[in-house]
């Protein structure tokens, strides 16, 4: 069976598809644009001479099944979407390596495995040009929250229903995609890391326990604004003061939630000039944790400390909700068979959240057995050009995810799912 | 003598000005505009009768001299022009003030006192259109840079020399204005106080010790852009971390230095986003001290502090000076005259500095045995078209620039200037 793997196809595959679809800025697929389609157009035609049939939902996400004996599925997933500038590996990784698994399987079972096999290409879950990401999944997954979409526009004032319109997708149906997800028993997905961790322990890859839920808010601190000479220090009223300590507190919060992130990513300052202190200081924190009471245990205590520092100060607060998720922790078992695959891989696993969102989240929400595997990181960074695997990780994570696949086709097959 | 002197004619004359010259959002008095014309026009009207000569200089400010037995010169100073929705009172008090003095001073030597008496409206005090405050009294005092002001532009792009020429000011004779200060044996001024110390104090006036120094910079700390999701807390290099160490750290360094003040006025964040570790914090610090010893050493607390911050938290610091101005102390003998006749006006003194900077710091700094009466503000606001000043403070206010006046013509008239 490993004979029938080559990850380095896959290797060669993603180098065609960056000189295809990038410049020397990094990967420009952006979803619903030319070269996204071109990029797709390009990913058919790697499937072609495969006995396998493929097509488009309501939403866009394109489905490429390979039948078994069972109608029940194991999805691999990923997109091939990407930031603008983007590295070369988010997402297009997982999505070749899962046609190499999809090749594989077809070999191994002469075109007829146990329980049937499907990789999907989830559209736009960048959400680079409309500002919200995991479209596709969501759509499919249920979650996604139309009137909330239906308002959404780019740059250029264009709305999403008139860009799917573009490209053939009817956005008044697009949760029809979530038909799609009736057969799934299981769902796969290997992504590079986007952290650092695994290249810090010096490990190729990881098994991941789930997406962390993620409370974003704006929080803004109300003084009075007052001449920079002539106000005395005692009698301020100096937003940027409160906000200053929150700077300091989150990582307070993070350190006692363990495992937690939190971040503050903008401050801003009215009126904002040299010679007056602060009037209004609004800053974002975006705090995540893949525990749900943790999660509430950090906001609350960011709501604690703000207060605190407004009274400390003598100015005002008050929040703004910007955007929550709840963590989607991914199914036990399939942990088990992630940490398996990755220790047969490369000899030592590592069990770790994952910060960003994915895909896989969507489908770990909607109620199908989900777990993905992260490849290193060589910088650590990611939604830049510079995003980078050594070679060598990138074969360890093609056959990782091969094995991962194998044992969920077989725990599928042997009703693992409990569905 | 007290017969001759009428402040509530003073507290009347605003009141017309202001309803010359206002709105409904304040004082609309900006130089070089035509609301500023006609301001100075109603105030040329207000001398009609008086045996003065008045005249503008080279710089457009305008001299209003009551010949004495000797030239030497006392010089009361204000301005006539405004901030846009600016107060009542900032600046034309001071005018107005003088002007009644110099009509006792009139009525009480018969025209001819023992020293010459002058009132100067002071040019663009403010600043308002070109960004840079005591044009008409830099120009006098020689400390004008005309390479600088020469490039000066307003918002529409009209650079200051145009502005000057269309109110027949020729940009490159403006320091001849220098010549008016040759005869001037001593400098008083007259000004709301724009802080809350003496409304605090409960004191109806004080006198000024000098104006402030200032050091005023921009602070850039750079780290690292990072994926908030991703990025475990140990591994940021937040720029906005070691930004919110010096919003406390400032009121530490003012506190220690015995009299200064220290405001960080504005924030700002990139790339700003609420998913992204903050790469660069930009903020701008301002720091005054009356002592000149003692602002020097607040200046090197702060540098020091944002090393120590940009240390720990593994992000680089540099530092751009925007502006800075020395500390301009009034003359000893001149405070203990202002002090005393405060007292005798009002039963109380108080000696403050200045935080704002006032025409009267040009004056200091020229040379010109100087120094400045306050008057109590009501909020503790200016620049702002809710300042205010209870009307028996105004006419305290007159009263003890009045004396100041009478005490300065004796000191003066007694070689006291040591000139």
């Amino acid at each position: 069976m490993a004979a029938m793997l080559d990850p380095l196809r896959t290797i060669r595959e993603l180098e065609e598809l960056r000189s295809l679809t990038g410049d020397a800025d990094g990967a420009q697929r952006v979803a619903f644009t030319p070269t996204w389609l071109t990029a797709r157009s390009w990913f058919r035609e790697r499937l072609a001479g495969l006995p396998v049939e493929t097509h488009a939902d309501a939403a866009g996400n394109v489905w490429t099944t390979l039948p078994g004996e069972s109608d029940r599925a194991v999805v691999i997933g990923s997109h091939i979407d990407s930031v603008p500038n983007g590295g070369w590996l988010d997402g297009c990784l997982g999505l070749m390596a899962g046609v190499e698994v999809l090749r594989r399987v077809c070999a191994e079972f002469g075109g007829r495995p146990p329980v049937t096999l499907r990789v999907v290409d989830w559209a736009d879950e960048e959400g680079a040009r409309f500002g919200k990401s995991l479209f596709g999944s969501a759509a499919c997954s249920g979650n996604l929250d139309l009137d909330e979409a239906r308002r959404l526009a780019d740059k250029q004032g264009i709305r999403l229903p008139d860009a799917l319109r573009e490209v053939g997708i009817d956005f008044e149906r697009v949760k029809e995609s979530g038909r799609e997800r009736a057969s799934a028993a299981a769902y796969l997905e290997l992504h590079i890391e986007q952290g650092p961790v695994l290249l810090d322990l010096d490990l190729p890859l990881g098994a991941v326990l789930g997406t962390f839920g993620v409370e974003r808010h704006a929080i803004t601190f109300r003084g009075q604004a007052a001449h920079s000479g002539s106000t005395p220090m005692n009698r301020r009223r100096d937003a940027f003061l409160a906000a200053g300590k929150m700077a300091q507190e989150i990582y307070a919060i993070a350190a006692r939630s363990s495992g937690g992130v939190c971040t503050i990513g903008s401050c801003t300052t009215k009126p904002g000039i040299v010679t007056s202190v602060v009037e209004e200081c609004r800053i974002t924190l975006d705090q995540r944790h893949l525990d749900p009471a943790a999660l509430t245990r950090m906001h609350a205590e960011a709501r604690e400390a703000a207060a605190r520092f407004a009274a400390e100060g003598n100015v005002e607060v008050s929040w703004e909700r910007l955007w929550s998720i709840a963590p989607a922790p991914f199914h036990p078992e399939l942990i088990t068979l992630a940490d398996e695959a990755v220790r047969e891989t490369c000899g030592t696993s590592h069990r770790l959240p994952s910060g960003p969102l994915h895909d896989a989240a969507e489908m770990a929400m909607a109620g199908v057995p989900t777990v993905m595997l992260f490849v290193q990181s060589l910088h650590g960074i990611s939604h830049n050009k510079i995003e980078d695997t050594r070679r060598e990780h990138l074969e360890l994570a093609v056959r990782a995810l091969d094995r991962l696949a194998e044992k969920t086709i077989r725990w599928v097959a042997a009703g693992g799912s409990g569905a």
